[in-house]
């Protein structure tokens, strides 16, 4: 299967190592294809506006990559442009982390906590929890105090944060699982796990592992995106960019 | 106060009728500017998708806005972009169309129903409507089937299915209230809460009331938006649109 | 517009600052009176069974009101009586602090916190906020263990334990927007807006602002308070305080 | 033990029959006062204005009652007045209808449906419901179209309606078990088990029974209500009626 | 009336105590009989496996008892096979200890702590807790960190831990009431009812006193289990043991 | 991966089918194994007290595969046991059909409904999507009145019942997805795919698949079932079914 994931930033300095990463952990036949946006786009997406510049994007990428790809997966644990991308995807499956991750963590655990970058986060991502039903086994979100460009900047100083925090997610909080909140916060799970001894999702396996499982059932058994009500998708001269009035 | 009304589509057919009833609604002092965006914009936003093609004109407009204006109205029953431009809007102050009809609702009977365009709308809508806390307080959601741009294109036989529709809420759902479902449903509250005998809000209305409302709050007391956790804006540099990465 | 400002208990006490403060915040045309109880009501409502001696007092106040005044503002954080008092309003608005003021945090923020006079305020406070739909978005209630007759005592001490509190609750809680618990915390929600930067919402003007922002709605739009279904009135001739039997 | 039962109406009408009930429903031991309110009170309580006029009766009588009675049943399916009249009741164990009738069906059934008197019922029992956290189990709330009054004008008339509501309620809504939403519809319950072959729970029954109940938990437990934060009693002195200020 | 207490554990060292209290506790009338399992099964239910390994004698013993008692109370706090046994119970009532400890909780204050043996617990009791519709009042869960049988161990030592975690949900969660969260809590309720004033629920005495509650409501109402949709009774045949499978 | 498929039932009859359709739908890498149980056991589970009989064997037969398998699946929609035998499953997987098919569904569209066999299904299964957070999105549950062992008997009777209930979902309440709400509801997804245009969820499939996906991700990232607080394992002496007391 083809899988487009898109690195919903004006940057391609991610780009890299996801491509590594998925190309580590995909099934052998899966194709992994990984892009960024033009580079007048915001650089991360810590702040609500930024996103409002990006979701175009995802759409437009999506809808593109509708007839060519089996599955795009949003690489942002806002899960920005979910619903809007999903509605132009025709047959493809989108994912995103926060819904990926919590479903996963849910058959895992009784509760999880999230590491989230900032305090700055904890509203929107705790609305989203909420509305994707799992706010009940939330048992807490913590941040980092760190922003999506500093996370990978001094990976030693960053295990720690996620160490520590992790740990009283845990020991104080009553955490179960660990989810990390936001796709920057690769190459730390193994070692989390390793030490705090409970599973600990990474934020960008986890949309893309459960792409390709939504794609294999697609194939199999004909469980595509759902076109009915609430995900009935726009005419077809819409696709063209040109005709969206009527 | 000076408000600016954003219709949030690719074409200034509402933007006549919408200066007119704001002109007639408004306070004595206030000053209303109607916008809606270029032309290779989506004509309506009944798709998840065609929102996503004009939030960031929302909050670029929003935050061009903030240092002009005291107001922004998103004329959008989706509430599309509200987080997002409330962001950046300053000392502004930023209303959508289903939270404050559905506050106002609130404060007029137990119990509420909306009448939308087409079943399209109702998970998102729904979603919204959780999010705020409201869930509880909505009788149901009816669809019309009609599309946005068929609302006014015979007067008559909409306000029928709105008649039609309306009662049914009242009488079979037992709503109190009756909040109108998109913004192009204006010019009909009137005749409606004649016939049916309860409030029925008008989603122009609401938000752009609520709007001078709130600036006199904060223009008197200082209650203007918390910037504070979820609510803290972009750095200055980002509004320049050149830096956004730092 | 005339506004009848209730305070619900048996002293005076209150009533000049009351008006004081209100004659300060209305609009030009505006017209406030403020009434208190008979002198053998209680001095307070920190407890339930004292909210009930006077529910009835604000009920036929009301009712007498409803024919003369524009609005009716039940000013005690616990909303006493306001469901009540509505029944008979007949055309006037009725409104009360707590959804007044958490319905305007809504627009200001993620999340509030209510800085209470006491502990036992918090249940009955919480299941109204909880009623009102706002649970979600309440980061936490902090008593400041101080009575409703302390509060205005050593303005300075007061002062100091609201910061204290409101610091606290924006800090450790996340609140993004104050509110402040108690109609008799007045005076002190510009200081702590100067201190702690987010918006406090004052538990007086909050309620008297939306009462405004109500009946300019009701005289502009007709939208009166719904008389269907919960919000039907007792018929006319109870108003007479004689026939309530048939 | 002994136990007041207030009718909180202005009309004895109902409490011979309430007294007759309750002897042949008491334990041996228990002793039955039946009070009802002066005659200038409302003749029910159809409308939430009218509870307003009889909350104050029911905490006084409550807190005379207080030393010398060991429970207080409030006999109106509104529960009005329940948190009030708990709070000075001392040792005294205070029960009403609607919480005592769904605890009891939430012990015999899924779920179960509310028969009350007229639609204007249903916002605010609805919101009791949801407030003792039985909203889940709620299948649905049936009006009969009656006033309090006709309840017991004809008798097989009222008792058509229920059967024909409780039919309804339990085949097309699911319901397991029936609630009689008013302590009015006495007289029918066990008739209606017949037919419906369901437990009907009676309103003046299940609240009488409780209090039997729970008093005797607290002779032999001392398991008396608590008297901690929301709980808390006022000061000795508000009960001489005299001195409620300090 | 005749009451089934079951012990489900594969031990006895329970049943002499067990016999002892509610011999004390009981009416008159009522007829006890403790019965705990056979030697190969779990000596504690301290884990969902173990659980699992008894439920099926918890529904075999129901059934058995159900012509020859009125009542069958099982006797861990867990619930375990609730739902199970009343389906099979015939007229006969069955409870449970946290389901009816919060019930009764509710009658005495607004909110209550459960005291639990260990953080193994807090799951699954938890989520009975929010299943029953109480998960609005719990204050906390708080777990002692000693084991079902250090419980009596060392009554001194449990006691002091009761104390001091019941003092610390009081004081720092806003408990009301207190729950014991394991029916192996026994002995300790009136010592802590004395020194933190608080109403402090038995977890063996509740669910008992609650049957013989039920049963009488059953025999003067015929308010009998339901036996209609999800609580419909296997076929007779079932109950021979013999022939499930039609 | 070796998968172990339980057929909690005391019958062999949907053994091979269910061979057949995960041999057919199975990974190349995947062994499927299943098995179903004593003859004495109930032939069915659509009585909770059948549960009951089967748990124990459920909860043993999990804990014997957790060291020869990589997944067990428990093939009832009742989800019967998961929570116990998801703690002795060691680094196993362990899924059930309901957590399984409603976290897909939601992936795929808003909202679901789920066709049940009997109406008898209803309270616990709703009880069960609710407590998985899935209740917002649940638009109905219908059931098709034919007990599990008609499910099969006339394939063209069963088809069209549950095309004609799946219309219904659809159209008159609003489901984007359908749910089949029990394992032997299998070889009808295609053709009501076929049919209603909406993806329908098979509960065979789904726990299955899910199970591959888990056991990928266990493999691959060491996100195995997490063994803190609430999913702490029983300690390994109760393995061997002897010595549980400690």
């Amino acid at each position: 299967m083809r899988c487009l994931v898109i690195n919903p930033v004006g940057t391609d300095v991610f780009d890299g190592d996801t491509r590594k990463i998925l190309e580590a952990a995909k099934r052998p036949e899966t194709e992994v294809e990984v892009v960024s946006l033009a580079a007048d786009r915001p650089k991360h997406l810590e702040y609500h506006s930024y996103e409002a510049l990006v979701v175009a994007d995802i759409v437009r990428l999506t809808q593109d990559a509708s007839t060519e790809y089996d599955a795009v997966v949003i690489a942002c644990f806002y899960d920005v442009g979910l619903r809007e991308a999903r509605e132009v995807s025709g047959r493809a499956i989108v994912t995103a982390p926060c819904q990926a991750a919590t479903d996963i963590a849910g058959h895992l655990g009784n509760t999880f906590s999230v590491l989230v970058t900032r305090r700055k986060c904890i509203p929107k991502m705790t609305e989203n929890i909420r509305a994707y039903g799992q706010g009940h086994a939330m048992a807490s979100m913590r941040p980092l105090g760190l922003g999506v460009h500093e996370l990978q900047a001094d990976h030693k100083a960053t295990c720690d944060r996620l160490l520590s925090e992790g740990r009283k997610a845990v020991e104080e909080d009553g955490a179960e699982v660990l989810v990390l909140g936001c796709t920057a916060e690769y190459g730390f799970y193994e070692t989390m796990q390793r030490e705090l001894r409970v599973p600990v999702i990474d934020a960008l396996l986890a949309p893309f592992k459960y792409a390709e499982h939504l794609v294999e059932l697609r194939d199999r058994f004909e469980w595509a995106p759902s076109r009915k009500w609430g995900s009935e998708p726009p005419p077809v001269s819409a696709s063209d960019g040109e005709d969206v009035t009527d």
